[in-house]
């Protein structure tokens, strides 16, 4: 077990370090005959990529996607989707100083001390740069599960926090600004929050929200494969996550069963929602909603104490570039998580 | 895919509806000529056991494991270890009510829906029964982890919290309460609550804290299959749990990256804990610890809307017995799921 | 990975030790709401039990099988059905003299070299006493592929051979001898065989042949789990199993492609089926058919040579009862594995 | 469960159609640290290659491996290693007239009812091109199994076989000419009758057989993954295999047990190896050895009746180049999955 695979029937496998040839991945298991939009694809990639904005990290990447097999006369052949994302930027020399260093929380300890070898420019295959390949999975998943719609969003940025549900917020502004937050008054001091922070080199977290509409009523497997355990091990798969909560969460915690329960209207939907769409594993047909916690990012521009191979302990200063918040860059990777999950009940 | 197994080394498949004939499981994956302790095992079904104190429900369970396969003279054989526990409340009548009513905020509609048959006796497969099955797992898995520990306890019931840290509580007072709570005053508030709450016929809430320690660094892998993954899955597994975080948590995507970061001491142990014992996926051998979020049960003992098999919304009054706070009784089920996961990468 | 499951969709896991308290196992992935006849599961449980003819060893187990779960009002819930076989023939004394020896071509050697702790009592899980759970879960298979339909039947014993293929024998024969071989008067000499083999304490080997009729068009995946490798690897994995060859098999490698080609007729079936009913690794809606040979048993009582945990080599005389022919018994558990295979690809 | 992988622990995905843009795939599970010898993984594909020797299909491929990931500085880091094989010639337009015809034993017509739509193009994904990335994958197992090594031989072509067991022969001699047969008098035979199939457009099958020396006891899991399971599905997986044997095979079915058994020597070696170092699925540290059965391969360059897509019947000559005897390319197809096998059980 090496775990470079997400899913069992809509299955994503990805490979590549940060610095080497390429990243890529396989999905196994796609449906065949079906039409897909490549453009699309592209414009998920796009929403993740280093440099669209002023708000994340200035590292130049095309992050242009390649596919190689299963898709003939722009359908699906139902056998293996292979692609592939060339790494353009080769500047591998801001890490010769981290080749004998471990930075704090980064794992570049762990890696050492598990595989005895690592690739430490730019943190190889523990760098988030790997998810762009979960991205190109998850913009093929959400083509296959249509009509379930997954809309994700800002919900917080260090203190600042969205205070309204994403029932009373208009989700199609989330991508008119920078920062991905529909409520745009919030967005602007994210923003401002954003860039004071990475003047002073230093990063901050945040929340992220997540809605999956027109969802079906079946999916999930209700002991150990439940649709909440596997959104959640998804999501926790994302570099930087700290936290899953899903319908009521952790505020539901404090409530009474009285309060808490949803009473069923005639034919099946809810009067409430604080189950979050899920009832014993299983997506009950109601919104699916849950937020996703990213602590702030360890990469610092700042000197910073770090442990070297000969066991001393050094202060080096990083070189290079690097998000001050990772929130704006993570939505459409919580987007394809959400997707990858959805679609290996889908199929 | 059906999701009754957890595990891929180390896996633990259950069975078992709640007013069958039996409920149990198989353990597939544990290392051969290794000593079990079986009266720990019952000990630990003991601590999630119906009727344990006035907190919990009253229903009558033995709840005596029996171990059918994979331990001879003793020691286990690598085989299949196969055990069962024999349901013997069968007062299923409680339920002839529910037959043809789904209950809010439960399994019965989705699983209708679903599976177009179902055991409606008290919840049949989506009864929390199950989880005893995963206790006698984790159970034996605690004996394989070792020096692995692992302990859990209640840090919150409703709007009554621990407010500190587990380093700054004596967790050996956990089990002198019937809560569960190792800070005595606060559980003395707690139980208070739960016993109101249960007066009412209602239900409250509340948040299972865990801690990992003497874990080896390496543990964990470093995409998908990271062990706060596998931890956040398992834990969403378990009915009416709402939430996982770990380390700093949803609080520690308000910190800066400077005060975040875990700075190391020579030899690469942390000054600080906030990654929670796992960096990139990987333990580093620090203490892991997690919160988990539970709901408060759906099932009241007062009366409530339920939709009927005909479409029609009736005002039925839940009988029988139930738990006014799962709180007590999830601890020994949340040590079990770690247990599991973290077996399940050390065997 | 420890190998005691097979199947990803219809997954049956077994457990137990011939001489534990009982062999079963667990069926996850049944789909729901379908009738069973479990009558039916026992019948085929008897054309695999001891002692139901003078061919067949004489050990005595009543094979009385239990269903504890999945199943309510006799209806599948589409949860797991766990079942159990009670082992009540407890002569284990009969074993006491193997406890340090190790048997010729038996396990027993390499189990204690992998596993430092054996049940030496009748090869504990290496018996073929295992075999019964999987006559069980392919009982169930039996019902769930309906029309699809499993008939096998012995071809051939020591040098004994059925020499007409499958169509040209009347295959509702099979059941009307203790040989379970169509052809009745090659039947006479096969069981003569056994006879006199029994008599001297030897053993002796043979093939049986496997048809699978009614098979819809498109079961199996064409890169690594085709409908042929998944066959061959549960044939594979029956004991005293050592070949598996599916079609024209080892004799059609003597043949050129312009003799060896199944040409169409119109609507896509063939006029000749050396292909076996499987192309590129997918059924084509031919009949499926293909032979398992299985060597003698290795029990023989007989005095034999054997290793003992001294490492010294000691002449043991074996006791207790066996089979001198597997053969007539293997026809049950090679229609159980085939069904089991071809459940999993259609559920 | 699309089946594109292979393997638990060392676990390779394949990708790719024949005409499509590139061949591949990813291993996941290679331990880290490893030194690899990329050269010799070249040389094995090499073994593979069309063109290479007058007895092979004479279509061009240049068959250069590039890899993608999970190597740096010459050694494993542990993460995927991502490899790509591009498809350099790209004549699809000989099978134009294929488009609308299902050629008699080809996929093409299972591929076209079960997925809707087909790469056409020399059969797509179905073509033994796809086998170029198990050769790969195999490469790299041979290096991570040392010492065990494996050898593979061409023992039978159409009716001319080798009559001596493998240890009468001198294996060293296999690669000495172009049919790979060791027995060098033979090989000639058989390579004249290739030559003359080839020249009527016609095809033939044949035999090879596989040993696999310096393996460790203890590989293999005792029930369904079994070593020689494992190993059958393994070979049954490879196009036009239509059987597998190993040790005694189906001529050890005619056997008596006191002829069959292998009894031991001191110290646990046996004198004699019909089990072909495989007991109760498990190795005991001889020699394993097994035979796998080829078909003639199926496209012919003689006029042939196909089926189209109207479901008439035409006749068709095929066009291009093609094996008229697939058995030497098969040697290094058949040491590659065994390698996989093997390293699956021992990473």
């Amino acid at each position: 077990m090496s775990g470079n695979s997400i899913g069992n029937k809509f299955k994503l496998t990805t490979f590549g370090e940060s610095h080497g040839a390429a990243i890529g991945g396989i999905i196994d298991g796609c449906p065949s005959n079906v039409v897909l939009d490549l453009d699309a694809v592209q414009l998920e990639l796009d929403r993740r990529k280093p440099g669209q904005s002023k708000l994340v990290t200035q590292r130049k990447e095309a992050d242009e996607v390649v596919f190689l097999s299963g898709i003939f006369e722009g359908k699906t052949l139902g056998t293996p989707i292979a692609f592939q994302i060339n790494n353009t930027n080769s500047k591998s020399d801001d890490y010769d100083l981290l080749k004998d260093a471990f930075r704090p929380s980064h794992a570049d300890f762990v890696y050492q001390q598990k595989y005895k070898h690592r690739d430490y420019r730019g943190g190889g295959r523990s760098s988030a740069r790997e998810t762009a390949a979960r991205v190109v999975g998850g913009a093929i998943a959400k083509q296959i599960i249509k009509p379930v719609e997954i809309i994700a969003y800002v919900s917080s940025v260090g203190s600042i926090s969205v205070n309204k549900k994403y029932t009373e917020l208009n989700l199609s502004l989330t991508e008119t600004n920078d920062v991905r937050c529909p409520d745009v008054e919030i967005a602007q001091k994210m923003e401002q929050l954003i860039l004071e922070t990475k003047k002073k080199g230093d990063t901050v977290g945040g929340v992220v929200t997540c809605v999956i509409k027109n969802v079906p009523i079946g999916l999930g497997e209700p002991v150990f494969d439940r649709l909440e355990a596997n959104l959640a091990k998804a999501m926790l798969s994302i570099n930087a996550c700290k936290g899953f909560s899903f319908g009521s969460g952790f505020e539901g915690t404090k409530m009474f069963g009285s309060q808490h329960n949803d009473y069923f209207n005639e034919y099946g939907s809810t009067k409430t929602n604080f189950s979050g769409g899920i009832q014993g594993g299983i997506s009950n047909g109601m919104d699916i909603y849950f937020d996703v916690a990213f602590k702030p990012v360890a990469t610092l521009l700042q000197p910073q104490e770090m442990l070297t191979t000969n066991g001393t302990l050094e202060v080096i200063k990083g070189k290079g570039r690097h998000d001050a918040c990772v929130l704006p860059r993570a939505v459409p990777i919580v987007e394809a998580m959400a997707a990858l999950v959805i679609a290996d009940f889908m199929v």
